[in-house]
């Protein structure tokens, strides 16, 4: 008799960006006429960079002939974009990071759950609290995280560490000592950052434990201040520890293009084995690589008009992100993260709880966002909007709150 | 310390392809004068048709807009495309399977890896011997073979069901029971398929053992007999023990475009919980959907025009198999497939082993194809011949092996 993976069932309600999905849609049918803006989820709504079109329409031209149709990828990816990464966002700042030491995916989020594979059930994870929950709910569904204590919001068996007001939004190393770390700056949700002294601090407890960094550096594009590293591997010694996912969604509007990539330098092996091993059977065997068009549309991201037009797309995004920070500010929030990233993290006013500020901000601005507390138990309290909207948008939200 | 997953460790060489690429690039690089011609990898040659290539385009552009720019897509797949499949590929053919009962995917290969995911690793697989590779080299990663038995290239805790010419090259019911029954038809590698009535057997046996069957249909567009069953829905009782895969590959060529889809009825419940809910949550928190050009240009496949034109790419590749079935037949080999499928099974001469037979083959007539003891040990003696070349590659493959 088949016997499922009960893990699973041990999953708490369903994925937070389900729920607030089925919450939205409960509204929009009860209030037809009420013109909602959606905050909440981080998904881009700008269309795609002209360098982009153009590559695309021409890789889909190569598909309709015989002499420049590609089929199968090659599992990793192919030569030109593993080139253009290592040479744009590793060599241009002083990462020694080979091509084939980067592994193409349809993205960083299947990267992120998909990362687990490669490692033993018997592991401890540590995760920052608030964190992107994919990185809890792949351990749970892996059976690493213990059972789901429903009172704390916690799981038994996992490192938790607050980042809060208290802690300047930024995780301390942890008591305990965990196996697997997952840091991701720009944070979401906070919009955090560290400076490169403190992420070397991480890069050195996880080589002197033998632990491994998983770093989510999908928002890395976001950057705006000098002190705030791009890459984890402008640490010294951070390739014999840690593993790297990229994503090209934020930074070049490829939410529904679905591209992204892993780092794992040759460097990094644990009980004697190399991780990059490990993965590139994973890729090679459960996965068939991105496709060839969605690979040339990464590759022009790279190209000189690509560049400049996907920093003026970030620039748009920042714009946004100014004018809810100091809107907040103005209306009397208390505010963090939207420079260094397109999130901006707020305290809930009044003592609400971040689902009571959910359905608030619904019912009386119209604006949808994301609660703190659905990213951990030291989001609660806290709130989420994000810098994704369109201009007019974003405005028509800020004047919203402000008058809520 | 990070404790790695050491079933890695457990798998027996490279991926079969990984190591007939390597093979092909030695004799290459040492014969650089050489023509290659390339049988072997289940790689399709022709361009996408014209029906689709006006669609990719056409998604394209509406990426380049604001109004009709798409982000992430539904976690499950686009309605249009779900809604298209439950029509043509379902209610055409009698089943009755819902438009939310198919989950859209990057590939059937992705989809036969992950799925894994969803069971306990306390579960026993049944597979056809030969069997095409990633079903058992994900179900070891995850841990539910046993140990690799190196002088039977069998694992110890696998059901294998021989699939030889003494059987028709079909499965019989297994003595031991399993959880988890691997079935593929129209067959890869062997070409082989199986009628409504003997499929019937299965799906009555696997709701008797409460086991569940894995039907990959990846094929189904090749079938070309009446008798043949082109979804395992056919059959009575399937909802509820049968998950069936698809794939976009070989029916359009979407090899490199990379799209697929999951059946898995509601009806399907194992220990109480169904299926559906547990593989939704997995590609709701471990994947972020297809791309939206790709999932439009999976809606083109099902045009009038995409409909027509698939047909013809079809008949183009079924051509090529009956070149190469009748011309090995000619050459006095025992052959075997190519009728319902794009894979022609051969019997070695002179007693060669598959991998002997492979080494001549690439030697005397320079054309690569695929050693059938890469599939299990029972193909052992055997050899696969795709059709998907081109029609003049595949002639003058043809002609080379008459000559040896």
């Amino acid at each position: 008799m088949l016997k499922i993976n009960d893990n699973y069932l041990k999953l708490p309600g369903s994925y937070l960006f389900s729920t607030i999905a089925k919450k939205v849609q409960a509204f929009t049918e009860a209030n037809p006429d009420k013109k909602i803006i959606r905050l909440g989820i981080g998904d881009v709504t700008q269309p795609l960079s002209p360098a982009i079109i153009t590559a695309l329409h021409g890789a889909v031209d190569d598909m309709s002939k015989a002499e420049t149709f590609h089929g199968y990828a090659p599992d990793l990816g192919y030569s030109f974009l593993r080139e253009a990464i290592a040479s744009n966002d590793y060599a241009a700042r002083g990462c020694d990071i080979a091509a084939d030491e980067i592994f193409i995916s349809d993205g960083a989020k299947s990267d992120s759950g998909n990362i687990g594979d490669i490692f033993s059930v018997d592991n401890k994870i540590a995760v920052c609290d608030p964190v992107y929950p994919v990185y809890v709910d792949t351990n749970a569904m892996a059976g690493r995280t213990g059972d789901y204590l429903a009172d704390q919001q916690k799981w038994s068996n996992v490192i938790y560490m607050p980042c809060t007001s208290e802690t300047n939004f930024a995780p301390e190393l942890p008591k305990e000592t965990p196996d697997i770390i997952y840091l991701c700056f720009p944070n979401n949700p906070t919009g955090s950052t560290i400076t490169k002294p403190e992420l070397q601090k991480w890069v050195d407890y996880a080589n002197e434990k033998e632990a491994v960094i998983i770093y989510d550096a999908a928002y890395e594009a976001y950057i705006s201040e000098e002190n705030v590293p791009h890459s984890i591997y402008e640490c010294d010694g951070a390739k014999t520890c840690a593993i790297e996912l990229r994503s090209f969604s934020k930074n070049a509007g490829f939410t529904g293009v679905r591209l992204g990539f892993t780092v794992i330098p040759k460097a990094l092996k644990r009980e004697g084995t190399t991780l990059h091993s490990l993965w590139a059977r994973r890729h090679g065997t459960k996965f068939n690589g991105a496709p060839y068009i969605v690979q040339r549309a990464g590759e022009a991201v790279y190209s000189e008009a690509g560049k400049e037009q996907t920093k003026q797309l970030i620039a748009y995004y920042m714009n946004n992100a100014k004018v809810i920070l100091e809107g907040l500010k103005e209306a009397g929030y208390t505010v963090s993260g939207g420079v260094n990233a397109p999130y901006i993290w707020l305290k809930t006013p009044d003592k609400m709880t971040s689902w009571e500020f959910f359905d608030n901000l619904l019912e009386k601005a119209n604006v949808v966002g994301t609660p703190g507390s659905g990213f951990g138990p030291s989001g609660e309290g806290y709130f989420r909007l994000t810098a994704f909207g369109s201009y007019e948008n974003t405005i028509a939200a800020v004047e919203r709150i402000k008058k809520m």
